[in-house]
């Protein structure tokens, strides 16, 4: 697929593009933001077995279509946990949760993950997915279907029916892209809620911690960000310190599928963090304030996604709502009520310097 | 501009349209869905006149630009309304609405509009900008630039600058465009609020009504439909009962730049009615529920804006957030934040038979 013949939606993140990165199209980059796929499928399906039966070496398989492969993997009762080249994955018993960067093709897995969970899980009835994105700095240099939102939706409508694609945000700046498609037999009888906080434009002495030059290993990156403090005391951790740069980490609640992930892009051209949890051992509205305190990011936008069980999910969306943060801007606010829960949405931008 | 050149953004309407519309390409369609735009002048900059004072010649030209004309217009002291041969103005003193249906070229007019405001008015100076439209059935039907609303912002992009574009409600089904510009320094130190029904798919003894054969002016479809009902008592009227069939009714209420209109596309392979208001000389809640009591569509969306200083407009977001319809089902709700309000936007669906 050539730039010329690409969507106006990949456009509109390239005018995007031009305006905040320095620097011309050779130039080394790094698209920190993820790409970002939640697939649910039915226990209660006849003969179904857990996602967690599925052998390793078929993850591995799985992956490498996706362009990235497994650094290291931790387990509880609930859930096994990846650390991979690119992000992370997370499977559960009923759940896969696949989050790639850079050039990643994440969605060409989708074919090979549902035969999977088919052929060793007896299971070929997804209720839920969720695919979602911030616009990307250099959609160009994605590969195909990533390089717009409307082929991404066009590769999920392949494999999905009755989903819903969503622009949330202002088209040509900052936004963020969210398909998402719910079985009308799905029921989710527990409380369930994702936040992720997405960064960018971070502050060079932020950034310099997650360099080799600074910190010997990825406990050591954790220790001097301070990124520990916003840790629960018991959470299991593996995390990575990339070379050249950038820190990975995987945390699992005990005895729980509630997880912790971050992801640190450090090149301060096109620095990017993601914070991303569904736990909620901490208070989820002072995590959410202190990830903000310890990274000071110049450009931010959370969501917050609660279904009606999920007091501390409804909780944090009443607070994003009413979010007041010192030296920032609220440059967007929205709502979105989906078939099984609701979405709030908010950007902000840095108007005083906290340096 | 050829089909195979649209932007992702007019094939998601024509997704759209092949699902729910009979006919092939060369079947007689009228897109009663229209574009709105909405412009504000600096009332404040040094000499500034009324945009009244732009001789009728003059709008006769710019509308032409559009490809539509005048019927017929009324005045009170605040606003003169126009019922065109495609939808209807309003000009007042430092805001102009014009809303525009079928193939019309509506913004072409932009350019000529800003000429006029400063050659007749000493105005220069546009402080908020609003274009808005539902998704279109055909959108390649639509004349350069409205295929898409890509190519829309592209060219409003030429003439604004600081504005935003979003799309709300699914982007491949039922969803409603929004374009807004609020130059920094605007104020709007006086409640302002604006409530539109689209509404799709009207049983046809509602739209019958709206046939020479069945009613013999436009008066006789104000009083079959029950359209009076939901006026206020002392409003001016005026209002056209089209041939072959379709009605449009202007109306205003006394000492104010508050406006009523109404429009309506009876074919009924591809039947439409919107309704739009700023009033609140009655109740608008109420009125929002008559009108969808008169029309009884069987898919309508709801928007609202509102400023803060709106008491109105805060109370009729309050009741959308809630508002159950018997027989229809919310498919959507969203929440937006604008530099200087808010906006609710819901969609429902009937699934209930009401005949």
């Amino acid at each position: 697929m050539s730039t010329s013949t690409l969507s106006d939606g990949s456009l509109n993140e390239g005018t995007f593009a031009a305006e905040d990165v320095p620097g011309v199209i050779d130039d080394y980059f790094f698209e920190g933001a993820e790409k970002l796929l939640e697939v649910w499928f039915d226990k209660n399906q006849d003969g179904a077995a857990s996602l967690r039966n599925i052998p390793y070496s078929e993850l591995v398989g799985m992956l490498d279509i996706a362009h990235c492969h497994i650094l290291h993997s931790k387990s509880n009762e609930c859930m096994d946990s990846y650390v991979l080249s690119e992000s992370s994955m997370f499977v559960s018993d009923f759940r896969i949760i696949l989050k790639t960067c850079g050039t990643t093709r994440l969605l060409h897995t989708i074919g090979r993950i549902l035969h999977l969970a088919k052929i060793y899980c007896n299971m070929d009835n997804v209720i839920s997915v969720f695919y979602s994105r911030k616009n990307f700095v250099h959609p160009e240099r994605q590969l195909y279907p990533h390089s717009s939102f409307e082929t991404e939706v066009d590769y999920l409508e392949q494999h999905f029916t009755g989903g819903s694609a969503y622009c949330i945000g202002p088209q040509r700046q900052n936004c963020w892209f969210l398909y998402t498609m719910v079985a009308p037999q799905a029921v989710f009888p527990f409380p369930d809620h994702t936040l992720e906080i997405l960064m960018n434009g971070l502050p060079e002495d932020v950034l310099s911690v997650f360099n080799p030059s600074v910190s010997k290993d990825g406990k050591d990156c954790r220790m001097k960000s301070a990124i520990n403090t916003i840790l629960p005391p018991d959470i299991i951790i593996h995390e990575e310190l990339f070379s050249p740069c950038g820190y990975s980490l995987n945390g699992l609640i005990p005895h729980s599928d509630h997880y912790i992930t971050i992801h640190v892009t450090p090149e301060p051209d096109f620095s990017y963090v993601s914070f991303e949890t569904n736990q909620n051992a901490l208070n989820l509205s002072e995590q959410m304030l202190k990830v903000l305190e310890i990274f000071r990011p110049n450009k931010f936008l959370l969501t917050i996604f609660s279904n009606e069980l999920s007091h501390e999910g409804k909780e944090v969306q009443k607070n994003l709502w009413g979010l007041k943060i010192p030296g920032c801007r609220r440059t967007n606010l929205q709502f979105l009520e989906l078939p099984n829960e609701t979405l709030v949405y908010v950007q902000f931008e840095r108007v005083e310097n906290m340096k």
